[in-house]
């Protein structure tokens, strides 16, 4: 029940799929936050605590933690049951299912709505998380019945379904996501290891760039240690890419080879045009919020 | 007349500094719309083509037209004219200043404001683009009333002026400004040198965090290789650094040495908090701006 899981849920109300939404999350904190909200009909700490069964669970956790939800849901469900999740990885996350879960009345369709902030916490969720954003569903058999359902369940709150295999997910999600997000963490660790003087004036002076990548330093680090561990294998092929080509710049600059810089860059900036071109672009002020 | 120089211009102009900004630009088309936006008493393509002289003339342009800028400005000017720029190096815009003028009547205080967006030309250009940034000031001899004029100049437009050594300056901005911009053009790079089916997927699902790197690298080719040439020993020196750390996090995800990548992370998060704090990390919306 954090960013995500109480964004699903506040958009599943707000489009009416259902006004009927149960929370599970290890911090009672985090129910009670949510309880305040008035997100939930019912929120537990733990899934025994449900006298009732559901239609449709969507698993909305670090990735370390699939395997022991797979096994509690594999002994708590009853009759069939609907699953999906929002992992950034589906290799692992299939395999973790299938290891995890005998259970036939678990049907699961692996899901990954591109969306997203670098807040954590239902106080930070909002229904329009998901609207004109895509989501990836990488279905690892062949029920076309749940997957279609699931399919739905994500347009109805503004979402475009894709279809994908999960292995070219996790090379794709490597370069979109895994990538960017480990550069930021990294851009971010370099400069705080600067001298105390300059460290500090990085911090002051970070509206010069280096605020874009602080924005996703700022996601959540248990979620993100998840990815890396899951993703191992695209992830470093496309960091061993991007160093190669990294390395390319630093010759050029030291070289002083201005044509190389100027092309790459207007390169660069012509796959930016096209991003803003197909509405993926979001909007950034780079003035503060007045609140 | 560009983003930067047309911003300028409505800031002095709002904040009742002067309502007499004139404008040179070497392209007429920047000039014309300048006119059209009502921003300029005169615009002119040619130095030359003032008859009259000035108070104060601020260089918003690439770095690499300093040189060839100092050199008319010294034949042009016949009474006694503060100059500025806005330039993101300063240790090679005064080494272009002492080389190429021998003006008595011109004093020259480097400035560097650091505010910008990625987009160019006066029509993106907005008046509050300064507000509440700071504005770094290396002056580079004693001449403390010009230095204090120039100061006053910036905070009239809402910044936060400090003075700085300009070899320090070029320091904190490669870490701040030039190896997040590089390293955002790289990753970029990287992403559309793909085969071609996954530079369409990786366009597509960019908002899972690269759509922040391609807005750095939307940002002027032309301005941006001129910095790398002129900064070149701070880059160079600050993505060794960059480079080295990287492959500390290469190497936990090889070795699977979760609990490196969750403190990293976490110290990560921290300067993101700070940045927040001192009111310095813009708004971003993830959602698309109704037109």
């Amino acid at each position: 029940m954090g960013l995500i899981g109480s964004s699903i849920s506040r958009a599943l109300v707000e489009s009416h799929v259902t006004n009927r939404v149960y929370g599970l999350d290890s911090d009672d904190k985090i129910i009670k936050k949510c309880q305040d909200l008035n997100l939930l009909v019912q929120g537990e700490t733990n899934l025994t605590n449900f006298e009732q069964q559901f239609d449709l669970i969507i698993i909305c956790t670090p990735l370390s933690s699939y395997k022991n939800i797979f096994s509690s849901l594999s002994g708590f469900i009853s009759q069939p049951t609907l699953i999906t999740d929002v992992g950034s990885t589906k290799m692992s996350t299939i395999s973790d299912f299938k290891n995890a879960v005998t259970n036939k009345n678990m049907t699961f369709v692996p899901s990954h709505p591109i969306a997203g902030l670098e807040k954590s916490g239902p106080e930070y969720g909002f229904s329009k998380l998901f609207d004109n954003r895509y989501c990836i569903l990488t279905p690892h058999d062949t029920n076309d019945a749940a997957t279609s359902s699931i399919s739905e369940m994500w347009k109805s709150i503004g979402m475009t379904v894709e279809i994908m295999d999960a292995d070219r997910h996790d090379r794709v999600l490597a370069m979109t996501s895994h990538i960017p997000q480990l550069i930021a963490f990294s851009v971010v660790g370099t400069a705080t290891e600067l001298e105390s003087h300059m460290r500090d004036e990085v911090i002051k002076y970070s509206a010069a760039g280096f605020r874009d990548f602080t924005r996703l330093a700022g996601s959540d680090p248990i979620m993100w240690r998840d990815v890396y561990n899951k993703n191992k294998d695209a992830v470093l092929e496309m960091l061993g890419r991007f160093s190669e080509d990294l390395s390319t710049y630093q010759k050029a600059i030291r070289n002083g080879d201005l044509e190389f810089l100027e092309n790459k860059f207007n390169q660069s900036k012509k796959v930016r045009k096209e991003i803003e071109d197909i509405g993926q672009a979001g909007s950034f002020d780079p003035t503060e919020k007045k609140n």
